[in-house]
């Protein structure tokens, strides 16, 4: 299988108002739209592009409740990075490949995402990185 | 300031030779080169372009001793995410920068790495994370 370049780094922050500032101040960086609300899930995103494509984005995502896996990991870890995110052309055939290759997926089965179509993979399978494929819509 | 994309992530972990057949096979990733040996961080690094420029690589650093940051951070943490690296065109104008916002940095002046000049701010700055600046010689 081969999957397409790195699209996202994502950070876990306490909140990306208190966040974003020192981004744009310290590195020049400058959200690609508003903050997106993403409540399926419990968190608000926010992308920083930092360079033309295929240049990686910082993914800046903030729990706005006190359940789901992003509040756990801040309770938890901090703030940090969370996950790298991969895209992919295809992502029912990378997840096929992953399923053959016998990886610990977190999900089977694709799932919607902020910009498309998403699969996380578990950080048991490899580095203890956890890995998101990205089929962009 | 304005810093560039990101030019890699790097990820610690316990052996390249062991890892990278998973990030070929899963991800279809290849090595740019042979392994680089950084005796002065007492580690090998190994980069994984993920896409044409400007898409970042991923970099595998594995330690070669029982000193050094690295083997401290395996130690302590396991493998995992170890810094996100931002190109810059003027590590020395950056750093400037950075000290007139009174960051704190790991390094103060830049130093020799494995593209080029680096520096280092320290995760308290941001969100936690490890953050290399990148002069490319």
């Amino acid at each position: 299988m081969k999957i397409g370049h790195i699209h996202h780094v994502a950070i876990v922050v306490h909140s990306i108002s208190a966040s974003l500032p020192r981004y744009q101040t310290l590195f020049g960086l400058e959200p690609q739209d508003e903050p997106i609300m993403f409540s399926s899930q419990g968190v608000r995103l926010c992308f920083l592009p930092t360079g033309p494509d295929p240049a990686a984005r910082i993914e800046l995502v903030e729990p706005v409740n006190e359940e789901g896996g992003v509040a756990r990991f801040l309770a938890t870890h901090g703030e940090g990075v969370h996950h790298i995110c991969f895209l992919t052309d295809d992502l029912p055939a990378s997840l096929e490949a992953l399923v053959a290759a016998e990886v610990e997926l977190i999900d089977r089965e694709p799932r919607p995402g902020a910009h498309g179509d998403v699969a996380f993979v578990h950080p048991r399978t490899l580095s203890g990185v956890l890995w998101e494929l990205l089929e962009v819509r």
